[in-house]
């Protein structure tokens, strides 16, 4: 079937190709025309204008979004009065949920039909495909399972979960990759909490690296005065691990294999100290509302917080806290602060 | 290659029948008799006695434990004075590496070599081979390679890592699923610092399904009154979520696949409320141990601990400090305490 | 001077008297005229309508709220009508400061101050003076300062701030326990921060206390089995504390001493098992409020979440996501539940 | 009565200082000569050698090591041959109470009786008095009775708990600022566990004032970029609060008042931004003994730990954790590090 890209950045325009590799037609727009000489090339319909692109569409119009999430609104402005009741708009970036309920009902009125995917794969998608987690209106997302399916991995290689065998569930598109999760904002609010359970993973094994990384503080010298804690056993931290080596060990057997530890491996055998990095890590909005909602829900969520808060300690936000902490020392211990060698890093 | 298992429950067992489908010989023992019957049908040697075990085996013996932690300084009291000069005792199980450390001494003066390998795989390890992480003498390790060649995975249909491909590590044994990781108490390290880290991923999944299962909050009834903090913003909360379908998805394209999703889908399409199961969680020694070694290496591992300690809470453990803070709140504003409804769980 | 105030319950009430004890006229209101009548018998002019109530107040009026947060709204959606221009509404309750920030910009154009006011003391603010934390137009705030000093406990006999007195600072207030934090919003900013820091304290001394109770777990008897890690050193937990006395002796030179655990020790000394209270620990708004506003900061607030989330967790809202650890350590290891005894609790 | 005393740092000093106000005879003992001018100009026995100190002593010798924890050994060596059955050796420092219960049992077989001591109050002990916990034998703690009484504050001018005047406790001396724990190790114990309390309190405050610090964070011009999550409502974030002052008023009648607090106030006061730190934070071993032994005994301490770990990040040890996130996150989605500008800190 036919689908209207917008934003072909590396998201959209793999998108794209995935489509268009899967038999659907793709005509796309981005403002910077650069980015739709490739995809014309294999076969797509470049637009100079939103305009041009919305006439180039066949009604009911589908009109795929892919673009930051702080201009999904500025775009929707110009493009929604081009577009005409039944088309379809489909939102498939990063929106806070919460956009999405409030768009879908400011849409309502022009009897335009808003779709919201949370797409997972990152720069892999193009050829594991994505996965697809929808919010909308059913017999919408129904009208558009083409799409999803050529963008969604399918079935693939990955073994059948047994109790799905056993017991199979007639028309769920979940094991095909791609799945209708509710109504307006499902999607995102999956793919929101998709990413707070990321922010946890990454960090269970950084936190598990950092101290096989360490476990070597028994060979080295330390400083003996009152600010520094005496390591009480240094016969027990002796070990200079090859963390390539055990990141790649644990991929095969190991009770702890998953995508994000092939990626781990592939770096640290590449970068074992990782030199090539500084350690501020960002955060991109997921991980916040991921958090804000378990609060709202009174949901504990102690690992997804501290992974979290790991990050914003990683760009130094923690520095006015941990001053306030040395300042109470000096207080009421006299404490002065002291430089210590940092552990290996 | 011949070798000695001691202990045949369901870990032990299975690693002799993968050792033999291997073509190793396999002499096994155990204190209950039955359960070296299936084995002998399928060729091993069992044994009525350690001394008849230990005579039954070739010099220089190679002596498989397979124990629970706690029964392996009382077994290793009574095999080792049976042992000879350049024997090879391996403790596969779930020992502490301090424990390693200290026997590893022990057994030297007598000239018997101690391996440690840290295994994973669990239940599965018999058709999927297991993951190992082996400590000890490096001369003693080689020797015993064809064993763990054996039990463990193998390179499999596990993609290669690019960067390994590009850059290969000469007689690195790590995408074959086993490694040696160092000296006496390596294995059991890196074994430990594994299971501490599968304890964050697997909190990881459970609070974000956690907050999924209760995205349906605005859609229930709550009570209107001084101790109850009100749901802001109720439209927000209307999702009733298929988890069985959502773990399903993951699975396929996602930045969280793993084999803990696997199971966790696997075990959610059965039970999707998990009714069958209270939720008091245990822990064995090694999320313990592993927090307690990021301490004495002073390494912040907060999603590590929060992991742990959420287990402990699971089993009531918090419920005096609960108390404390309700006896605070009554006495700093007669706050009493309010029998809520639960969310669902 | 006179001020208004609606909504006599413990808080109102009891602030109302000290006003009248300082000398300041009340006029009162509330629905549940039996609550005027101490009140009244003190001095203070009851009402029987808003219409009346506002009415009796001398121009320009000041009128304090003193409401459950959720019912600010509905009063000044009956109240603003009554009032003219350049009266004033103090809201001294828990509102949360966006909502501060949204009323004082609807009152401005009726030319209506709006102060929002951060009251802390709880039942012991009559005798002890309430600490008062508040937003505003300067001017506005300064006219009620002989309400704010009426109110706060004043320089007491707490002794004084060291470099204050080296370096004292002309005008603030801070030191009579009120101050004019900022503009509107201000005031309830600082309480819920105020309110954020009193959960992590709480915590602490909560956590710390459940340590010292269970000391004595070496003395127990332990169940031997696969699903409980053996306790290593049973003879270093051989201590049978008592917490009331522990409590009160940190009360005189320690670190550790604050309001807070003076009120701890007197409730531990009542009841030393805590018995009479079960544990399910409510949470009013500014806890959450609080870790909401650092991860819009992008804070770290480890402490601060997990006082927060042990709250949540007491009330058996992570029970879900331990019925998932327990279904997936079955899943992978074939682990069932187990059910321990309980902790002295 | 008389008491001998080694280790004239700040704390020995002061306390040898207070006692002799009490009207005590105090013995000292210093390998540096000239830590021992100015007590002995106030009334107190020098020595010039270990010799001299215990023969200067009066049978049954009473001994006080106020000693860095990692020296009492070694002092305990040379000190324990001179001493006779029946002498006492206190140990009023930071020592593990693990150490404690061994050396009490070394010190047995000699008929020279132990206790170990927990003392807080910090450099302002002298002033103030001293909080003591204390472990050991009951005769020999109530001996020493006399010694304790001095050192401690007393009832001072601190409100009795009301539940023990309603309720009082025969014989307790907990309202005097000292208590006899339990057998050897209890003293430590609960100062280690005070300890670890006090890390939480720390951390409580210092975190609520580092998001009041950055509640400005809607004033500063931030970046736009895919790197850095927007800040959804600025307008809610334009306080420049004046830290002093907050903390300040929060000494009188708020439920946030503390000792600790105090300090903070005049901390801020002397330096607001706290320019004169780096917030490198040293942590003593309590607080990690604290954590180890909430994990012997199973019970969670979220707040605990995660006030532990936070010193630990302050001085880098998170770096390669955060390196390595940064690496997994351009793996997967190629994204690449960014330098963001600091919050204010």
């Amino acid at each position: 079937m036919q689908l209207g890209m917008i934003g072909l950045g590396r998201m959209g325009s793999n998108m794209a190709q995935r489509l268009m590799k899967h038999g659907h037609d793709c005509v796309v727009y981005d403002t910077r025309a650069e980015s739709m000489v490739e995809l014309q090339s294999l076969g797509a319909k470049g637009s100079t204008s939103l305009q041009e692109f919305v006439s180039t569409l066949t009604k009911p119009r589908a009109v795929w979004l892919m673009l930051p999430a702080a201009v999904v609104d500025k775009v929707l402005a110009q493009l929604v009065p081009l577009l005409d009741k039944d088309d379809i708009v489909i939102d498939g970036g990063n929106s806070y949920y919460h956009d999405d309920i409030r768009r879908s009902g400011e849409l309502k009125s022009s009897g335009i039909h808003y779709v919201d995917v949370g797409t997972s794969g990152g720069i892999f998608g193009f050829e594991r495909g994505y996965c697809l987690m929808i919010g909308g209106e059913k017999d919408i997302v129904q009208h558009l399972s083409p799409i999803f399916a050529a963008l969604a991995p399918g079935k693939g290689n990955v073994p059948e979960t047994p109790s799905r065998l056993e017991n199979p569930v007639a028309g769920s598109t979940a094991d095909q990759g791609y799945l209708h999760c509710g109504p307006h904002g499902a999607g995102h609010f999956v793919k929101m909490v998709h990413n707070g359970i990321e922010y946890g993973l990454m960090a269970a094994y950084a936190e598990g690296l950092n101290i096989l990384r360490n476990a070597d503080i028994g060979l080295r010298s330390h400083e003996v005065d009152a600010e520094t804690t005496p390591l009480q056993n240094p016969e027990h931290y002796q070990y200079e691990f090859n963390l390539p080596d055990i990141a790649e060990v644990w991929r095969r057997g190991s009770v702890v294999s998953s995508w994000l530890l092939d990626l781990t491996a592939d770096a640290l055998h590449g970068d074992p100290a990782l030199a090539s990095y500084e350690g501020r890590v960002s955060d991109s909005g997921e991980g916040r509302w991921t958090v804000m909602a378990a609060i709202d829900e009174a949901i504990p969520t102690p690992v997804l917080s501290a992974a979290l808060q790991e990050r914003f300690s990683s760009r130094g936000n923690a520095d006015f806290a941990n001053k306030i902490l040395s300042a109470m020392r000096r207080e009421f211990g006299g404490h002065v602060e002291k430089q210590a060698p940092k552990p290996a890093g």
